[in-house]
């Protein structure tokens, strides 16, 4: 396997589907976006996801949630939208920090609008194994859409390093035939090149409306981490799961091992090696 | 993948390694031996092994233990020993019910000497894959030991189901760079053939030595589920270890979603859930 690096942890909480977000969104209040914006940069965010789609499809709130972030952290921004002129007007409010741009589908028409924006802002791609059809049930759909998306996004000029595949997780609750087969598809994505794309899951989505949510989400990502996933969009406030992926960073030698690894990792936060030692 | 049951925890206690037992060993005190026997058992363990090495090479000790835990609990034994006649010893002292042996090497001569007892005893074998030169450090040497065993074990008239492979797991602490070669090679092994053999760890090496012991097991363990890991001897008396490992079942779709899926698996034992609870 080619990878050297840590795992990248997309903060999904500055999404309008969580009320105080709707709500700050809506009504411009800086004080809850920066809050979470915080919060999850001192937690090790990578990239913090923002999302206006469950109260809004207008650009200029996207910019305005752009603009708000970046006040408040340096941590970069993944511009969340399935609209390019939201992704548009989110990535030309940012003040020059390279951005992540989720998402693009393996749909033809919306490739040919999203990926000129990777381009011209100098952003990487995620990009969903999905097209206008829906998403795959299988490992084979789940590769090609990823192949393809993967060959434009080279074609136009993005190194691998730019591109993230994302699988599609479904939850476990009705789909569970659906899990082996994305960590299967996880693996094929990991051959595609060398060295590879990242891969990437909306990792939240297999535990929608089940039980032991924290220890289904954990499970998954560090099983997924060993079929050649390096990243993921999920609850980063959660220590568990920070302490399983600092884990497996150990078990798959991208990290040294020292007697306080957990403290050694991404764990800075308040409260960091709570979760540890709650779990041993 | 052709998997379908669920993974066979062997249970790692009743070991002289241990000071209770090897006490327990050298006086013959049946009572620390059926105590562990019983936990184990009421923990889910699908066999208990069972190791006279640390205190005594001799068969008659093998034979009384064989003996104690049998009359204690229903829960096959694994048969745990370096030495060919302290294997027989401990198979002949059996009351019929199927056992595993633990275990032969890719070595020509052990291999000549074990598997016979696998067939005369109709004994489940695992094999290590080392032979007389020592555990190899990378992929291949791992995956031609554990082809060479499984390949004699065939030929001898075993199933693919009674052949257990062990990839040789090494403590994270000082061999850190091994444990992604195990991966690989559980994978390897996963593809020897279809249905593939069973392919366990001695799980509790990763994490000799190191901090965090159960969160390092049990991460290790799931994600060696993903690669095709079915079997592990592991400390099954720990509860963290048992709800990521029902978690993984769940990912794989070995088991069935239900909100109680916690207390549907194999967490029967006194305190069933509390792990959960505790990383909830």
């Amino acid at each position: 396997m080619a990878r050297r690096s840590r795992v990248i942890l997309i903060g999904e909480r500055i999404n309008a589907g969580f009320k105080d977000i709707g709500r700050a969104i809506r009504e411009k209040d800086p004080g809850p976006i920066k809050k979470w914006a915080k919060l999850q940069a001192e937690a090790g965010a990578s990239y913090l996801d923002v999302n206006i789609g469950a109260v809004s499809k207008d650009p200029r709130d996207m910019a305005w949630l752009v603009k708000t972030v970046q006040e408040a952290v340096p941590t970069p921004i993944s511009v969340d939208s399935t609209q390019p002129e939201v992704l548009r007007a989110g990535l030309a409010a940012g003040d020059g920090r390279p951005m992540l741009i989720n998402s693009t589908t393996a749909d033809d028409e919306k490739l040919a609008r999203v990926i000129p924006l990777a381009v011209e802002f100098g952003a990487a791609l995620l990009g969903l194994a999905m097209d206008e059809r829906g998403s795959p049930r299988d490992v084979r759909g789940r590769v090609e859409n990823g192949a393809k998306i993967f060959a434009a996004a080279i074609e136009a000029g993005l190194s691998p390093d730019r591109v993230f595949l994302d699988p599609i997780l479904m939850p476990i609750r009705f789909m569970q035939d659906q899990s082996p087969r994305v960590l299967e598809a996880i693996r094929e994505f990991s051959l595609l090149s060398d060295p590879p794309p990242h891969i990437s899951v909306g990792l939240s989505n297999i535990c929608s409306q089940a039980k032991e949510r924290s220890l289904l989400a954990r499970t998954f990502l560090v099983m997924a981490m060993a079929m050649g996933l390096d990243a993921a969009i999920c609850n980063v406030l959660d220590e568990e799961l920070r302490a399983a992926v600092a884990a497996a960073e150990l078990v798959l030698n991208r990290e040294i091992y020292s007697d306080d690894f957990l403290k050694a990792s991404r764990l800075k936060g308040k409260g960091a090696g709570e979760g540890t030692g709650r779990a041993g």
